[in-house]
């Protein structure tokens, strides 16, 4: 179960720009890779510090820096002072507990968002917070935990020259960046779109309490899906009007297709809610109605069974006189008229269609 | 059952403008169907490849072509290349699971939305893609499927020069296909307020648990369709400002006809939604009253039996001194007082309303 | 019951433009009034063909065309030809399944509402396409029906030179038939109203089946109502707007009144909804706790009755040795028990509150 | 119960400009009250007619006509006429029945609102309309009813020369009356947090019937409550922009604040809302729960005793060959076997927390 | 349980600008407390009336005065005065009912906003009204109560000239003190959330009627905490906006991520708010669930032993001729019969799932 809030609580009374790292350790150790390319040329290193990283102070050179694991302190300052990175930055990218946003700072732009991914063991989401840093010829990626397969792909293709990433600018690097992230969403939506179709066969076929909780748990999931997605919308469209100098105008119609995609992935959860509402609806209706089948099956036991009953009583009484009761055919007319009693009763039922 | 979601995911980590086929194979064979038109002059072809096409140079010529199946990647990448597409909208187009939506790529106008029609099998609403490329002179549309029924009543008109089409520019074309696709809208509304009737009577004559199913699947559908049609409006909207010079002034009123019908089908399924969730009310309180009819129907049994069983079960005790037993008229009387029980029962209920 | 859509897809596939009347034949035969006014001088006519009209070519007189039964197509497609309408509006006037709507055809403005009233039969509301067409010195009406009485008063008004309509302009003439149109809303809120009202009493003194139906139908018209009124606010917000040259600025403030009206219409037909959804709210509850009390009585029953039967139950078995049968008060005895026990239950009830 | 439209219909058919008098005739006569004063001098009378007033004609003295009971379709005639005011503000004023709003009418400025108090007799929310005339030198308000309270404190400040009144002009008397009536709603607020807090108590300690419907009443106050208030935010901020060249800028902060007061009323109103919406879902809870324990109660009795009285059953029958009947023990044997079970029955429940 | 609306009612009447306390009297005695600083220097004080301050005239120097206990009429009068504060700000200052608002009066910018803990006693949260003046190079903060730990830290940091507190303006000030209000918001949304997970747990192990009164009762804290920080938003944004002079612009990103984390804060509460209705939902399903328990338990019940028992009540009549009483193996024979039934019955119900 996802914790609701982080301790973003040790934060308070601390004054603004204080870096302290709010949210799990995910990886063991920090990593930073970094990769330098332009049309004809690659290099690509992992170091320790970013002193080591002797970046090309050549223009057309793009780097790209990616930092895996956040919880150590000192390193994100170090890298955030190389780039000379606004303390409210750092302090940003630490604390995991951020909404999805972007900040132009001029010299660069900030952008959070969250990566979603399916927890193999347990099946829930895991989300994982990647902060984006993209300047005018560089990229840095801050990654919580171990180097996620996502950005795998795009490594493959800048170092095989695949595709035109090599022949763009940083602006294209930090859309494909992007790209891979909503892309990546996809993937999640269609594990859950499975769950659901599963869930709508059970509640068809046999509902169970089990069914009811794990449709409250999508329905959770759902909610937590969504506030991490919803501002995603805003962040793309304010990249797409490309309103920083730092993006090329040619980029419009990329970035135009990520927001495409983004408000897709929105509108698909919006539907998943619908549907798991309908589906609750459903299920409270079987309940309902089950109840009532069983409170037929009583009442229908109960009217039958009484009058028989009674009839059974009545000449059990130990009165002198009853007459009946010396009849010769007086056991088999009693219990002839318990028969017709129940058949005819039966028989109402049936009309009535509760049989 | 339509599923949820379509494999998306097998594009993730791919470079942008990568084409991939997503969505099922519908079509056979790739056919692709060539008109050319202007006021005195028309031919139609049916070609292989585009190679074969040789388009008229004439500005004047209205070219419409038409592509049914887009499985094969190849021909749609030929298609595109011929004229001059960009690779994220082949890419778009080779995805069946898009959003409806506009892109204004200055030398042609790119629609994509969705056709809608009932299949007569099963009665589900079958969604099936077509994208629009709206260029000066030209008009490309992109189908999933067998040739659609609902273009050929515009080939027709085009063959014989009937109303004003052959007159018009491709502005108009584009129109007049748009217009086929939400014109066929109408229908499935009509069908599926059928429906809505047919399942509102059953409601009051005789509800059943199947009637509640189909309210559910018609709830469903409405999602669906809602998220297939609701952004439509924004993409006729955007036609009807008449942004782009490829769409002359004087067509601002037939879109705004078009913009007009979009609204009018979005309206219709909200009606629709809110006429469901009443029915599923009606049809809640439905089974709340007959749980409680069959609970009086128990409460009254029980109520007028206990008390004679308890009178029979009296004098069936085997005390020695019993006085009554042994009266003349006791097992009368006691057949009496259960009789004077029961008929004040009976009258006490019905005074209760009960019966 | 009112159809929910009307067969407009009689239209699909059809070039637009197309003239074919939708909806049901209102009227029996088309009737078409022609007045035709100014300050100093009045005439009136009834005519079969539009040929016939001879209309004053003087700027300063204002005709009023209203055709009666729109279901002739040739005779709307006269009148269309004769004032120049475009083929989209007269194709919009026969199709009476449209929404509200105003389109400014810079010579005149098309403005269709719906008409609202009460069938004094059935009780159900019914709807009646109005459209008006305003131009510089005419208003042509086309109503669906026989005569309305709505319109009435304004031609007494105009016959008998009362008010200042004959002073005004066309523009007057319009605002008064749509400010006709909107107070008769006021007439059908206020039975719904009373109805609403009954059924809040009924709600309070004895809820039936028979109530729970009627609110449902209730809610189910405001549904219809919404739909047919909603649009109207921006139709008169872009009369009040004065943005076509048609409407004189001094008209602002009388526009601004009816917009005035129809968002109180708007508002009221809300509240009735709120009301409605409240009331289906109180008649669940009362199911359930009516429910609730059959329930306490079966158990009330089943719980004093039970102990007791069980004693006369145990009296009345056959074993040899039962002591208590022997004994002179044991009858006596048991009854006692019986007495003690049921009267016991019944306090505990009492002190349970549950009777 | 507050009728849910008044006779609206009555005036529908009437040229527009028609004086009728829309609502109830609330105080026997008409009352007219005149106050005249600048910073140095006071008067005040009560007339008539109001051709008895003599005005002065000194533009720093500001003029306050408070007319009390608007049934008396003349005499507002009269006042209107006098001041010069457009027969759409004279139909307004005199319709009872109006929604909200502002008109700024260049020379003068007609607001309309809603005056809000409880009638102590029936514990039930009654609204009044009050119309404000606004003017360069002179307020004219109309009531429906009998002197208001509301007003007194402003008279007596204007009286004794209290506060700054006497030295502001006309716009700050506007102001004045405004925050008077907005002031009076935090009264009616107060009495309804009361009510809503007593029926919380009651909720937790012993909800009845008697609560479900104060709160469905409580719900249905609020519907009117938040028509008569939500357009006033728009009024007054409409005030506050300060777009009338009435309204000095000096008193654009004044008018904020009773935006505030105004907004904060709104919020209000919503939050009792949504206070009321959960007391409802806990009123249906609890009723559930109820049924539920005592169904717990019914199934514990039937449970426990059904096997003994099988057992007094089986021992009752008349074989003759039943061995047990013979022994000595027998009977005890029986007895106690009904005990053991019983017992282990209680258990159980208790066990399963039944008990 | 805090009130729902404070005596404001008390107001009703009185001019604008009279000072009037509402609220509870929360501290025992006013406390003002002076700071000034600037890079070099710094002071601080306390003391009675704000006549002692003397207050450094050079324009580097930023003076805090912080009072704490606002019940005091006099006291804030003096400091309004002494600061030339507008009349209406002080009447706001002094009313705790206040919603968060910003006013911007030139000289000065008037903050209100809400600080929000939770009362350790009763486990509720309480709120304290904060009212900020930021002046050009003072600031003024008004505290209900006793001192809130809150400032301390930002106290700290003055005394030690920590951070760059001392080396910046008044604004940046504002901003400290905002922030760690903020910041204090995180602290009670983290124990709530810790709450709400409890709750999750317990309704899955065990939900008690405990549990519901406990959803409830946070859902009524979300509606009161909502309408506190919802206007927060606005309140921020417009501070971001940069609109006062007195706000510089590099403070522009300090109050952009002040902004973000009001965001946060709001759309936390809403998660939280669909958290609670979706775990109010399941404890409805859960309580419908153990009622159709409890049914079946009935229904089985009474269908196992009513035919048994009717069984009984036959062999117990008291009819001379019943051949079965006379046979040897008739009582075995009965009991078998008996015991098929039973067992029958049993496995029927294990096949129908009900046991």
């Amino acid at each position: 179960m996802p914790r609701l809030t982080k301790k973003r609580s040790k934060k308070a009374g601390l004054p603004p720009g204080t870096l302290v790292h709010i949210g799990e350790k995910k990886a063991e150790e920090v990593k930073i890779t970094i990769m330098g390319y332009n049309d004809g040329h690659f290099e690509e290193k992992e170091i320790k510090t970013i002193q080591e990283s002797r970046l090309s102070k050549d223009k057309s050179t793009i780097t790209w820096v990616n930092v895996e694991g956040i919880h150590q302190v000192g390193i994100v300052e170090e890298v955030g002072n190389y780039f000379g990175l606004h303390p409210l930055v750092l302090e940003d990218i630490l604390n995991t507990d951020q909404r999805p946003k972007i900040d132009d700072y001029d010299k660069y732009i900030y952008i959070v968002l969250k990566m979603i991914y399916f927890n193999g063991k347990c099946g829930e989401i895991v989300t994982e917070q990647i902060s984006l840093i993209l300047g005018s010829n560089f990229v840095i990626s801050f990654q919580e935990g171990k180097e996620g397969d996502v950005f795998d792909p795009i490594r493959e293709r800048i170092r095989n020259g695949k595709g035109r990433i090599r022949t763009m600018g940083a602006d294209y690097l930090g859309y494909t960046l992007l790209d891979a992230i909503v892309d990546n969403y996809f993937i999640v939506l269609e594990k859950l779109g499975e769950n659901i179709e599963l869930l709508e066969e059970e509640l068809v076929v046999d509902p169970t309490t089990q069914t009811l909780r794990e449709i409250h748990r999508l329905k959770r999931e759902m909610i937590f899906l969504r506030k991490a997605v919803w501002p995603l919308r805003e962040v793309i469209s304010s990249l797409e009007r490309g309103e920083s100098s730092l993006i090329k105008e040619t980029m419009e119609m990329y970035f135009r297709d990520v927001h495409d995609h983004a408000i897709y992935v929105i509108e698909t959860i919006e539907t998943f809610r619908d549907m798991l509402s309908g589906m609750l609806d459903i299920y409270l209706s079987s309940i309902n109605n089950k109840m009532n089948a069983v409170m037929k099956v009583l009442t229908i036991v109960m009217t039958i069974f009484m009058p028989l009953s009674l009839i059974a009583g009545i000449y059990g009484m130990n009165f002198k006189y009853m007459p009946e009761l010396e009849w010769r055919w007086g056991y088999f007319m009693a219990c002839s008229i318990m028969g017709v009693i129940g058949v005819s009763m039966v028989v109402y039922f049936r009309k009535k269609r509760w049989l």
